[in-house]
């Protein structure tokens, strides 16, 4: 591990520019509108919001393009180069990313023109990130910091002494849905879902037209897994989830195949068969389990075949982290699939980081939904995978409620 | 692997005894009393049945106590050598063994009286274990084999081919609830479970008063988990399983720890400290996730922790078993506990080869299912874990019915 310092977002050291936490110099009529029915601001800008997983730290930062001269001329040599900073570039230092594919361009968002950014890097660097963010003087600001995610509990002792801030947290379920509530209506290709999943030189991925009024199962795929039946924005409850996600897929893949990103499992992954590795029903009775119709192509013990050796010498990494993948997705499909029959909803959404780059994960798991359903139940997912609970927690921080995304709805 | 030859169950080359498919030469009271009524005649010695599993072939043999002068007279060499070599040994060869610790001795079956006997050998072995069999002239003897498990169907041409017997096939599950009933009411101390699993010291490993006309669970272990909801012995249906079993424990644990069986890893496992390769929920929130009720010490992302080298090199072999194990347990035992809920049952039996000498899951499922419940549903264990499809074969064999074990309660 890199211990040497976390050199993810930099700027340049400058003088300090004082913020009061909430100002109004630069609202907007429409914000103007929210304030004097509901006594609400906006805060000022650096408007972002952070989600500290247990993998990985994503940030969102909205880039306004409306900025007044007068905004311009108190915003301050600080703001101005992160502002500078986030937006011009798309790694900061080993391990900072910044998902520029991701990108909302030209969004309306608290009354605001903006840009919205994604942004991420892992939570092993948090510590060191705190530390950076002293040495950079950002500690200087006195601006609130709207933190989600378990990190916003475990880091917040950590960052309140280091960066004297106003350390806000939320809960990283509500804003995974109020994330989700508002990037599915900003963004028409947010919801889709495949129509041949198995199908390799035609997947037929189209839009899905979602409405989170209908019940629905939401599976956030994260380190570990959670899964929700949400009713609405503010209605829902956590029915499910289990230990085995993202984490055991990086974690396994690590020990067994040497890798040591998530990007090269992954990329092993696509290579292998885990066939090699698991044992499948046909296996075991040399062919379908008709009694009970299980096929015999599906797995009847994962990583089955390893307990010999002749076997063990014949998988190749490839397969090890093909198997691993699949073990871990089964298991998700298999445990969402039971929460969909005892919820009786028929449309289960895949959120969270670990579905980021992994084309490969959602077309098994879609297949796996519709397998088991019968094609009752959709397999839906999302451009914006891990970054919904950072997006609510941004709605947080700026008090945007749904009003102000569709006005005419309300 | 060692494929000189499969050493299980060998006896000297002799002359053969040709047996007719049923005979009533040594037929009891009880069983003519039984065929009187219902035109059924129990076959001639020898009595087995065999359960081939995707890891395990199990075995029972019944040894006649009460053979009469004219079957022993008529018994021949073959069949006097088989019962004396198996009745007297421990171990077949490298991979075969007798637990002589769950021998059921002088019971009443089929109407004889005799002991029964469980021995196991790995399913790698089976084929040669058939040749052997032709080695030894055992193909000679025209009796019938009654065999379960996915092993009955993928060795079922292989057998047949071979050894030219009849080869009868039994549902495994249904089997195994067959053996269930019959063990359950035979040995009052088959069912049990744990007070106080967590107390080191103080077990309080209770006899449990089991009721099969009560609808249960019944959750076999083997090399993938099946679940079964129970309302009779034979209205029953399959509604749940898991791929991640007993397959996945060894097959991960040979291919994490090198070690080459499954008691070699239950012995590691016993050593390892699971938290130093799972990220607990304390881990990821540096305390409890309070909102929804899940304490800081359960486990978050199971192998969570091994994306980071660091860890990787602080994990020992014996903490990645332990890992393993309780990734495989906490899984079964999370589903297990959705299905008891969506049942409605408040008893959940565990049975399967994959708790053979393992103490250790069995308390950590029973822990999880009374911590998980909050005490309402309690897990049941059982003293013949794996040998239940291969007992109630051997009733399926003999024709045994309920009415010859309990006959006043019908």
């Amino acid at each position: 591990m890199n211990t040497t310092g976390y050199n993810g977002i930099e700027h340049s050291n400058t003088n300090i520019n004082k913020h009061s936490k909430m100002s109004t110099s630069h609202v907007s009529p429409i914000v103007n509108f929210q304030q004097s029915c509901e006594q609400k601001v906006v805060p000022v800008f650096p408007w972002f919001a952070i989600d500290i997983g247990g993998t990985l730290v994503k940030l969102v930062y909205f880039e306004p393009l409306d900025l007044t001269p007068d905004e311009i001329r108190t915003e301050g040599e600080i703001l101005m180069n992160i502002r500078h900073y986030l937006t011009s570039n798309r790694a900061y230092g080993q391990d900072g990313f910044r998902d520029d594919d991701l990108e909302l361009t030209d969004i309306e968002l608290g009354g605001r023109r903006g840009n919205l950014h994604f942004i991420r890097f892992p939570t092993a660097r948090m510590s060191i990130f705190l530390d950076l963010c002293i040495m950079k003087n950002l500690h200087t600001l006195t601006f609130q910091v709207f933190a989600t995610g378990g990190g916003a509990y475990k880091f917040e002792n950590d960052a309140v002494n280091k960066l004297k801030l106003q350390w806000c947290k939320c809960d990283e379920l509500g804003t995974l849905i109020k994330g989700l509530s508002y990037l599915s209506k900003l963004n028409p290709n947010e919801c889709f879902y495949y129509e041949e999943p198995q199908n390799d030189a035609n997947l037929n991925k189209h839009t899905f037209n979602f409405d989170i009024k209908n019940p629905f199962l939401l599976v956030n795929i994260g380190s570990g897994v959670s899964i929700l039946h949400v009713e609405s924005e503010t209605n829902y409850r956590r029915i499910s989830g289990t230990s085995i996600g993202g984490g055991t897929f990086l974690g396994l893949s690590c020990l067994l195949t040497g890798c040591s990103s998530y990007d090269e499992a992954i990329k092993l992954a696509t290579e292998g068969d885990s066939t090699k590795v698991d044992k499948l029903v046909k296996d075991i009775y040399g062919g379908d389990y008709e009694r009970f119709g299980l096929p015999g192509h599906i797995v009847a013990s994962s990583f089955g075949h390893m307990n010999l050796p002749e076997k063990r010498e014949q998988a190749t990494k490839s397969d090890l982290a093909r198997a691993t993948l699949v073990t871990v997705l089964n298991n998700i499909g298999s445990i969402s699939m039971m929460c969909a029959q005892t919820e009786n909803v028929d449309r289960v959404l895949f959120s969270g980081s670990f579905l980021r780059i992994n084309d490969l994960s959602m077309r098994i798991l879609a297949y796996a939904m519709d397998y088991w359903s019968r094609g009752k139940v959709k397999a839906i997912f999302l451009e914006h995978e891990g970054y919904f609970s950072a997006v609510g927690c941004l709605r947080e921080f700026i008090m945007d409620k749904d009003d102000l995304i569709n006005p005419s709805q309300h």
